[in-house]
């Protein structure tokens, strides 16, 4: 039947995006519950068409020039290259800041920075993850500067901010993981009624940021999922998560619980999530103390940290875990690098035959990043991404020249 | 009337810019006392028509591909994103140095690299400006190198090289001022009889370049403006720097005059620019310190300046200062980052009310460079900006998809 | 004659290519040894191709949009902005791995990476030629990475992999010398019988690859040349060179030989190659003693190579030399930065009136490297490079607009 081609589906997907309700236009994209269950929808369905239309060698610069700016101030690999990816296939050119190089040691501003960069930007993405209570309100001064920038007139266009992390949430990641599940159950509707653990897991590191946990159980509350997060005493996420969680779960008739082991956390589980992260009292102790550069102290608490993750080894996700889970064949999921005991760790998150089973599976999960950064860029750069969508695909330019 | 479509507008520049005499082609852009009015004219109208056809939604890629270098020997917010805006805008992929992953610690030649690198290299921007009498001769030495692989028929193009400042000149921020001020004033005929005053002002770091300010007295006196120059005793810019801007003023109607206080500079003007910088003879002698690696003598060199920098802490540009200008409300131009007494310093060039005040102007002025910049690499590396220009517009081909 | 003009020279290699039988498609570049005779001329063809096009203002942008990723662990000039250039005159946006930047401190393994930065990636180019015994299982190592994530389906498409210089060969290097040598003769049928002079030269410096000249013994001997190569005892190659070289020879109808000094490699050469490279045993001990981060041991080492080196400071291309060679005026080649007497060091490789002589050949030498590298791209990418070539002549889309 010829709705099946490729062109027949996106043109659908388009369909569906032109339906929805969407005020992301010029908005920055910080945080996936601030956004609306529609506006979640658009960002889903127009990174699956992106995906359609790479697969099938379309082009899809929505852009002629212009630039996609990024700011990492804690490493990454993934989410750099997805950055770089989607700005490439929209046709941007990628500006990496190092802040070691702009005149940022010269007293500039943040609001002053970030309008300096923005003349020629369309997006600016921002990884600051490391410190608890900093990373969002970061992004939010740099997109408040922007918007102040721009309504005075000094801008020629609304350079929007994306989150590619910060210290409560990890959009880019969450969105990701939905486009993965959606794939893997054959659509979002099958999500409905399926059991998600979400759950701390053993590392012999210490800092992990809090926020794909967070982003992960605000998220798949929203498709109807039976939400389970697990972790150790002290371990708890940052306050207002469980709420967040709870509301979703109630609109959309799927769950919210908290438990206490990883046991009943797997237990019938169809998808497990185990991912470490570090003890939030202990962060936010953390922050002051780097703040304060007392290295002594610092010294002090990452010892604490590590000693208090010590105690907590048994939280690794092996075969016999693994065996809990429904048909003991749970879909495993993780954003990557895991800590995977006898490979790349003494003891980890994972054992080394569970994460092997489930690696190509992971390699999957990953590579949605990019179309989901891809959608938020035009999504929040461009009043339609439905009207963009149906032009690229009227115009089915190759991407490949042959 | 239809000839003010923006089509209409763009078209008239062409028309201008068509007039004028040119031999930029193929030349490097270093000092701009080195072009004729023309030429001047001509990188103002191709930077303007640019603007407009960006704002125009219209894509400027004069280039399919090539690459456009940038080496930044000091730090940069503004010229650096400039630089890879205009890249982008123009189809350039923009390739940073740096110069320690590249073989110039290896033995590599100046007169080497600038060949090696300049095979698909359209333009080559370079700033260096930290050391009096050094960063004009290395920009000159770079193009007289390319200059000599391109007869010798090394290179299929002379790659040219653009000045993002150094010890002498600064010709994108003076361009990017005179765009800047042919806005404010409604057109480049309403700059004659104008008086701006180019002032030195305190700062509490020291070994500020001298170049902005000799940038704009040779610049604004091009133009029938009157140009007061003030600065304390010990803060002379480079010699010949006054004659070139009487030169210009005798040949434009305007004026240059020296004057010894800010009071006296401020009086009736309708354009006020104060901003630090080194005293010449210092920066001379770091200079020579800093070659011969005596870290001694630069900490006590440095802690000279500083003090000398500290007898003038009331050359701060205050509201009451401004009050003795038109009307008391000229305009206050700065290339920013600004030292800004109570926002980034204790004491510094502008007090934190007059740098609110007019915070959006110094906003706008900014913006401007990328297009000057722009202009600079169409008008060295095509025999005809016009044609150019012409042949987008003819195209009229949409940077954003809709 | 009309068979004469640009497009009918592009069209009679687009034939010439078309006739070859070439199974690179999808495969590393890794050893020009592992390629047949046929691959080796595809590359070649293409190149000559893409420059002819790029001379004649031809577009060819084979891709719109895409990443070309890059991993110097090594210093680079050429190489770097040649990868640079052949990705951008490709359409492809360049991605320069930082391995402090990524998560490769944090545990991630070369097989998780390489997929991670794969899922947009047409190509990716390594130069890893520090340590003898590791360059070039790096590079398998991604290469088998990437090609086990494509196989399992987690890549839409099998990124190759470019050895842009390794421990064993550096085939940009010999492809783009190759491309040198065939347009000073003429053609590469004018090479059969030519004789070529691959010999040590002395340098202050130690510890250079010995993949360069492992590369021209093994490529050069495929033309039929009488390919001499000539060092002071203890600066052996790896093992197994000579047996390639001396196949490869007895293929074309050219000769590889080996002799111990300067003069007689010289004598009668058409073509000199002298460039120091490390002795083999002092590299391998030095690669087991970095790996254990014996400080002290490397230090010895290094005492020990430099002094080895120094026995031998007569290994120098003198104009005397070069008296010996055909006609007194063999071609002198080098990969560049070369260690050249009283410029750069106090005694080097070649004399300074040598190298001044022949310095601008040895631009025109490095010049064709971006067009092999390219050439690389398109044969490893596209099952066709003839129909690549055919479509972008067709178009005959202008690369500058004027």
């Amino acid at each position: 039947m010829t709705h099946h081609t490729p062109q027949h589906q996106i043109q659908a997907l388009i369909e569906q995006i032109e339906g929805l309700k969407n005020n992301m236009f010029e908005k920055d994209f910080l945080l996936t519950w601030e956004r609306t269950p529609d506006e979640i929808e658009a960002i889903r369905l127009t990174a699956y068409a992106l995906e359609l239309m790479y697969y099938n060698n379309l082009t899809t610069r929505a852009f002629d020039g212009g630039l996609a700016v990024c700011n990492f101030r804690d490493k990454s690999t993934r989410t750099r290259f997805s950055f770089a990816s989607a700005a490439s296939m929209l046709g941007l050119s990628l500006q990496d800041i190092d802040e070691t190089k702009i005149q940022v040691s010269h007293g500039e501003t943040v609001r002053e920075t970030a309008n300096m960069i923005s003349f020629l930007t369309e997006v600016y993405g921002i990884r600051d993850d490391l410190f608890i209570g900093e990373g969002h309100e970061y992004m939010k001064e740099v997109g408040d500067s922007i918007d102040d920038g721009y309504r005075a007139g000094c801008l020629p266009q609304r350079t929007t901010v994306i989150n590619l992390q910060c210290d409560r949430d990890h959009p880019t990641q969450s969105m990701c993981d939905l486009l993965h599940l959606q794939k893997t159950f054959g659509s979002v509707q099958a999500l409905r009624g399926k059991k998600i653990a979400m759950t701390w897991g053993y590392s012999p590191s210490y800092g992990k940021p809090l926020s794909v946990a967070q982003s992960i159980i605000t998220m798949m509350t929203r498709y109807g999922m039976h939400v389970v997060l697990a972790h150790p005493e002290g371990y708890d996420l940052m306050p207002g998560m469980h709420d967040i969680a709870k509301k979703h779960a109630a609109a959309s008739g799927g769950s919210f619980t908290f438990v206490t082991s990883m046991e009943e956390a797997f237990r019938d589980a169809d998808v497990v999530y185990p991912k470490s992260w570090a003890p939030f009292r202990i962060m936010q102790e953390r922050t002051k103390i780097v703040r304060a550069g007392e290295q002594k102290k610092l010294e002090a608490l990452e010892k604490t940290a590590l000693e208090e993750n010590a105690k907590f080894k048994n939280w690794e996700c092996t075969e016999q875990l693994m065996k809990l889970t429904r048909g003991g064949s749970a879909h495993y999921m993780h954003p990557l690098p895991a800590d995977i005991t006898d490979v790349n760790c003494k003891a980890g998150e994972v054992s080394k035959a569970v994460f092997e089973k489930y690696r190509y599976q992971t390699y999957h999960e990953a590579e949605h990043k990019l179309y989901a950064i891809a959608a938020m860029i035009i999504n929040t750069r461009f009043k339609s991404a439905a009207q963009v969508l149906k032009k690229l695909l009227d115009q089915s330019h190759p991407r490949r020249i042959v």
